[in-house]
């Protein structure tokens, strides 16, 4: 709805002019973590499909692809419209589309783009090689295995093969390989719980290319990995396609990842915040944001208060309204006056970015870029 | 964006055509929860000023209004503009509204529909009072008291009158009475500790008017409550507008609040749901839906799964990610097959239609109505 898009801010306005809440990108931190992320690929030889489910926005799209991302892989159709439309050509929805109208605006989408897909049930093959055949196009489809998350996917191994088998019979599907991505092991705390749960994953994906091998099927994409864990995928020799996505913002959640030293994790920085303003200060240790759930998603925890320098660990935001964030003032804070602006790190940056219409790029205290989030709300 | 802003359906369509996920109205239990607000409001006497946070929504608004409403409340300016542009004469922002640019905006809708506002910090006044001196309109002012949220608010009792006589004193400004809402209490479970907590808040408000009164200032809106406590207030003899939102919906977390008997409540019934598909169905236990933490708030609990005639206890929604919703099936749930629909009734209801841009109104199988979610994301 056009009412909510006006943008919080004009280029050039100080960062404490812009309109709240508001989205912040720190755009040192972005393009260090673009850069970084890049950097580490390099040498391992896989290639970057970011996961634009996190951003939802051509623009940032086209800066992963520019440091060498080869496309982007998203979880719906209507995402992977706002990609197309916004000039990205290589575009993989790494999820099951299920239903006619949904499935002819993938093909559709074909005569702009390459737009791949994954299945899991043979039903499904036959609906998008119906789909496929009625606007004309070939689509490439590949095949998800589960790796251990339960949740969608084929038993991994020969599981895989009938399905393929299937696809690369049908006469306007290219088999495209595997969809093996590991969620919940994105998220658990240890390195070597991570490390073991993808060293699982791995063994099961290997297990599966190799069955699709013996049966005369190649894999031109074996994809997954988040930035929980995507440095162990790409470096197993059998994941040629890492999908991570938070990498390029990072989140309270991500911020509780430790590595292998028991340290939290500083391959990425810090550069999505939610701006947010003091809109009652009722008591001394007591302050009220402008900011509620409506604003900053709380599925992964409440965000946390942002300083000068890294973390406020003498504030925390402990309840989140509609549009209400409560924040209590330790002993050591200075109060909170009307008006003040406070920065929150998101506990999950995915769908805290799908409640707005507006990233606010911010470079020394102004404001340099507005990019549109054109994915937003795009849930079919 | 208008990427996002497709209806997920088209009048005429059986409700199994609509595309997933989408926000649909049950139309017969929506009119159902209208009609019997207004029912039992009407012998106390008390208005009802309903809260548009929940449905974001002009047309609704209406509806709400031709059945007796004086107006509507809202928490942001950017609610308001929705609301106001919508053709809603009366509009209360039951909050605090901090910043110059807001203010204005404040202001110049005043233009258009009466639009008051809540303070409770005397700079709050001050900055009211110019925004309204520079556009040139009269802005009715409420003071916000602390009932017992321990959110915002001046504490009750004389400590309304400072502001209410600086208010009254300012040019611009009309002194428009309290604002004392008791957000928390909506969802205290037993009949007993929501009628204790509404029984001190009217305490506090009933010492708050007399203060006033004592001072020479009349309360024209002594405003609160909510879908869980508003008999409460309504009976009080001293709030006289009643603020509820939820109640024209219903959600899953609502549903768990009890009644003098220790029932769960059924004044109002469940009209809104998140229509999903399945879109995998990879073991006989499992399915996976299309509507994950994208389509359906889950910051006061999961979802629920609605069966013919109300809840499914044989399927639980146990996982929720951004656009996955993993189902359990029971044993004695028949199994779930690829692209069967499933309707879930959301934890929250305010934060699940912020997520969508469309209502898709449906009676007798039938999509009847298509409405739009105007003040989606207006969190300005």
């Amino acid at each position: 709805m056009s009412i909510a898009a006006h943008p919080p801010a004009r280029i050039g306005d100080r960062l404490e002019d812009v309109d709240t809440p508001a989205l912040i990108v720190d755009l040192d931190a972005f393009e260090h973590n673009l850069d970084r992320m890049a950097a580490l690929l390099a040498p391992t030889g896989a290639r970057l499909r970011a996961h634009a489910k996190t951003h939802k926005c051509a623009v940032i799209a086209r800066q992963q692809i520019a440091r060498g991302a080869v496309g982007q892989c998203c979880q719906k159709v209507g995402e992977a419209e706002a990609l197309a439309w916004g000039g990205v050509p290589d575009i993989l929805v790494s999820n099951e589309v299920v239903g006619r109208a949904k499935l002819l605006r993938l093909a559709s989408l074909n005569r702009l783009a390459r737009v791949g897909v994954c299945v899991d049930d043979p039903a499904q093959v036959d609906a998008i090689e119906a789909a496929a055949a009625e606007i004309g196009v070939r689509i490439e489809t590949l095949v998800e295995i589960d790796v251990g998350a339960a949740r969608c996917g084929v038993p991994a191994g020969e599981g895989a093969v009938p399905l393929a088998r299937r696809i690369a019979a049908s006469k306007h599907l290219t088999f495209g390989g595997l969809q093996a991505y590991h969620g919940s092991a994105q998220h658990y705390r240890t390195h070597e719980e991570r490390r073991a749960a993808i060293g699982k994953a791995t063994d099961a994906t290997a297990a599966s290319v190799e069955a699709l091998k013996r049966a005369g099927l190649a894999c031109r994409i074996v994809g997954g990995a988040g930035t929980g864990t995507f440095e162990f995928e790409a470096a197993s020799g059998v994941y040629n396609e890492i999908q991570a996505g938070s990498y390029v913002f990072m989140d309270a959640d991500y911020g509780r990842n430790l590595d292998s030293a028991g340290q939290p994790i500083s391959t990425f920085r810090q550069s999505l915040f939610v701006l947010a303003t003091v809109m009652s200060a009722p008591a001394k240790d007591r302050a009220v944001l402008d900011a509620g759930h409506k604003a900053v998603a709380v599925d992964s925890g409440l965000p946390l208060v942002w300083g000068q320098h890294g973390l406020n660990a003498d504030i925390a935001f402990v309840g989140a309204s509609d549009e209400h964030g409560k924040l209590k003032l330790g002993p050591d804070a200075p109060r909170l006056g009307l008006g003040e602006k406070v920065k929150l790190v998101p506990g999950h940056c995915d769908p805290t970015v799908n409640l707005h219409d507006w990233y606010v790029g911010v470079r020394a205290g102004r404001v340099e870029q507005l990019w549109p989030i054109t994915a937003r709300g795009a849930m079919r």
